[in-house]
């Protein structure tokens, strides 16, 4: 089923190519705007930043002013219901999207959302520090507001949360994360209390010890090139966060490394391989084009944590990998594949942190935060309220309950940034992974003894086939349905966690 | 005489106000554009460039259309003769300047010699691999032709060199130029000629041997520290032709290294030192305005000559920085301060590469291509005869006959990129550092003793007061007038080669 994502405009109509000559250059300012930050993230040099604070937002309302221009109305008006094939209409189909959520909220609102949101940063950092919720509280009452107000614009006749949520991801409906995030909740909160009285012992600490940071990245060279990085399109690099920015023509990786942990930094670097992964396999042709743009966060999710999960945390590939960590390090060399494949799958007793949460552990951070973003825009919650029910909610959920909020409702920077709604595409991510590696393994067969093999080959063509190559051209669930025959379900996930952490664990439920 | 480069808005007409607004958002596009060419010289994947293309090619064309756009020409025409001190009529002189040389110049004109410049570039670098003048000459005589029509729209009634030259040096006439360049031949032909006569031995080898590129680096940077680098706004990189980008915020410098040639990296790293330095001593309040840019090329150029030649080339530099060399160097142990000062600047005896020049054959070099490029857009000279006419000033002002094009007239990238009038802008800026520094020990008295001190504060600081802190205040007449009290002119430089020239060889002239 290999088509070409390629807008054919010889037999397109002269709106159509003047639409997507307009999207072009909007999609440029846009991709200029991620080499900036990716520069200020991982070169510029601290002084820097007055001048980039200006560059960043100059080209944010040059790109606001390219979309929400008059012509690129008028271009959408005309071609409402004009004969176009299926990749035009997808075209069609994103760019209105774009453009009617630009054009709808007032920029006055724009940037008041902009500049509390500044504030709240800085307050928010500030609580975190002083373990003081009450100074980052009047910012979140104050974006709560402001979002809640922003999203009556864009659909006032929508549950508010739901147009926040698709600000992130437009193609799931907020019914289906819901239902995906309660099976996530009714799958894994008894699973993690089994599991916590499971007396089955396995290994926790492979990699104790301290692991020098240049070697580690030696290593995460290595894992690059094994898992088949295409370095004439990208760079590794080192950030104090990592992440993957770029384009099908150049999609570069950052990361991180923690002496005393070498696992973290190795698992980021095949988690941001996956994003890196996609964005290379976008086609060429259709850059600057919603055909060769990433479908959304769910998909991109899904890829990152397919590579992280269903490849780097398998035994398989620790099969595959350990005699390079132990040319790179000897200390390691008593290590087998089965004592790192359960120190990497571990479930920990008392985690609280989400970046730093398990397989399972982590989707039960999700849905505490789900749920209390979602009673906040409702106005069921009162941003006074949330530290407890942050808490109740830990101890219900996960059996740990946080001491301080600053390694409670504090840890994370997404609500600072007035981002409600973003959490759940983490959990929907994973979920999307699951049931893509079904799939492939249905199709394929066993793909542990291809990891074994190092042969990634097969795997990365099939998700190019199924996922990559469209960009934008179907909607979310038409994508997975599409690419798995199946509707977009948590099913698949639950079935893998339940056999991997069954047999790892002994559980009875397995 | 410290006056803030501050606009201050609160006295000015709103119309000024807005200008500068509009100004902002330009000259951000700009600087945007300024950290893409930058990544892309030196971080970039080379599978990038397709991307980064349309990307510099984007903001290139919203840059434009933000400087044409009808708002800047009513708000121009709003402000002639408007009641503003001196720092705004600046402010609105220069981006008046921009303003028209770009409304006047037709779009397709401007697209035709850019899509002929990437074609020009193709076959100049074909023809140069190949030594085949013919290969190059349609397109060098279709971009004299565009460029000719080019000046022809900016101003119908001037000498199109002059317009050209402007491009790069608005505020020098290509009288003031030529008179310059005239001075140059008539000091410097006879004075080579005296050299090349001349029996007195000089140190040409003090570093002959392999030189560690790594090494090389080291020393770059603590030669970079030395000068007084602000590394909190800046950094090093290596380039495959060195460079400087950036503004007073962050000014990031390249260089490359030649393992069989230490100095040439060195004098490289100092001169891009100089460049930016410059930027990074023009006002902070001034970003994104004029106040808080740099003044043309001449000028750059003279700060990135004062620190290479008055400063890296001279004795004392070498006495307070050889132990610093031998450091890194232990087979330079042996080298003195006078043969490090002496192979530095020996004058070549068959020097037929701009870029390989010394101090002295530079500025013949340069004098030929004015010669040239100014016959060629006069059509006194004809693109065929351009070669051997090369080849005879070659012969006459520096007594050497290319054998072959490729190290003759071909060996420059400016033409294929359709720059005409940019190659005097480089001895204007060392005839310019001559005068600049000339003031500065009158003023100061010694400096050499200051060099070899590593006591630089002083300097750096006449420079900020004198020069960089006007951004584009004044004219470039105006500011070497201020600074030197002194009309721009040869003179100073003359003394300087003549003293300094006069006493390493011997010469009966000094």
């Amino acid at each position: 089923m290999a088509t070409e994502a390629t807008a054919d405009e010889s037999e397109a109509p002269d709106a159509y190519q003047e639409l997507l000559s307009n999207y072009r250059r909007i999609a440029n300012v846009g991709n200029a705007s991620g080499i900036l930050s990716w520069d200020q993230q991982v070169m510029m040099p601290e002084g820097g930043t007055p001048a980039r604070a200006q560059q960043l937002s100059t080209l944010s309302a040059v790109h606001h002013d390219l979309l929400v221009d008059d012509e690129v109305g008028d271009l959408l008006d005309e071609l409402e219901g004009a004969d176009l094939d299926e990749e035009q209409s997808a075209v069609v189909r994103e760019v209105r999207r774009k453009y009617e959520r630009e054009a709808r909220v007032p920029t006055e609102l724009v940037e008041e959302i902009s500049s509390t949101s500044s504030e709240a940063l800085s307050a928010w950092e500030e609580a975190k520090a002083e373990d003081d919720f009450e100074t980052f509280e009047p910012y979140l009452e104050k974006l709560v507001d402001l979002k809640r107000q922003y999203a009556e614009h864009i659909d006032p006749d929508a549950d508010p949360y739901e147009v926040l949520f698709q600000d992130y991801e437009p193609y799931v409906s907020l019914d289906r994360a819901e239902t995906i995030l309660e099976e996530l909740k009714e799958t894994l909160v008894p699973m993690i209390e089994e599991i916590r009285s499971s007396e089955t012992p396995i290994t926790t600490d492979a990699f104790e010890g301290t692991w020098d940071a240049e070697k580690q990245e030696e290593l995460s060279r290595e894992t690059l090139t094994l898992l088949g990085y295409d370095w004439d399109r990208g760079r590794l690099d080192v950030s104090s966060h990592p992440f993957t920015s770029g384009t099908q023509f150049d999609a570069r990786v950052t990361t991180r490394f923690d002496e005393a942990d070498p696992l973290s930094s190795l698992l980021s670097t095949v988690h941001e391989f996956g994003h890196a992964n996609y964005q290379l396999g976008l086609p060429d042709e259709g850059y600057a084009t919603p055909l060769g743009e990433a479908r959304d966060l769910s998909v991109h999710e899904s890829q990152s944590r397919l590579w992280e999960n269903h490849v780097g945390r398998s035994e398989a590939f620790w099969e595959l990998f350990l005699p390079t960590v132990k040319d790179h390090f000897p200390d390691a060399s008593d290590v087998t594949a089965r004592e790192a494949f359960e120190s990497i799958n571990q479930v920990y007793e008392d985690n609280l942190i989400r970046v730093e949460a398990d397989e399972l552990t982590y989707h039960l951070h999700i849905v505490i935060r789900f749920e209390i973003e979602r009673a906040l825009v409702s106005g069921d919650l009162d941003v006074s309220d949330v530290p407890e029910t942050w808490n109740d909610k830990y101890e219900e959920y996960l059996g740990v309950r946080p001491e301080t909020d600053a390694e409670g409702c504090l840890q994370d920077i997404h609500w600072s940034h007035g981002n409600f709604g973003y959490f759940p595409t983490y959990s929907l991510g994973s979920v999307m992974a699951a049931q893509l590696y079904e799939t492939v393994e249905d199709e394929l067969g066993d793909l542990d003894e291809r990891t074994r093999n190092g042969d990634f080959a097969d795997l990365h063509e099939w998700l190019r086939e199924n996922v990559h190559q469209y960009g934008k051209r179907y909607e979310t669930d038409d994508l997975v349905l599409e690419a798995t025959g199946e509707e977009f379900t948590a099913d698949a996930f639950t079935d893998y966690v339940t056999e991997k952490y069954g047999a790892l664990y002994d559980l009875d439920s397995a």
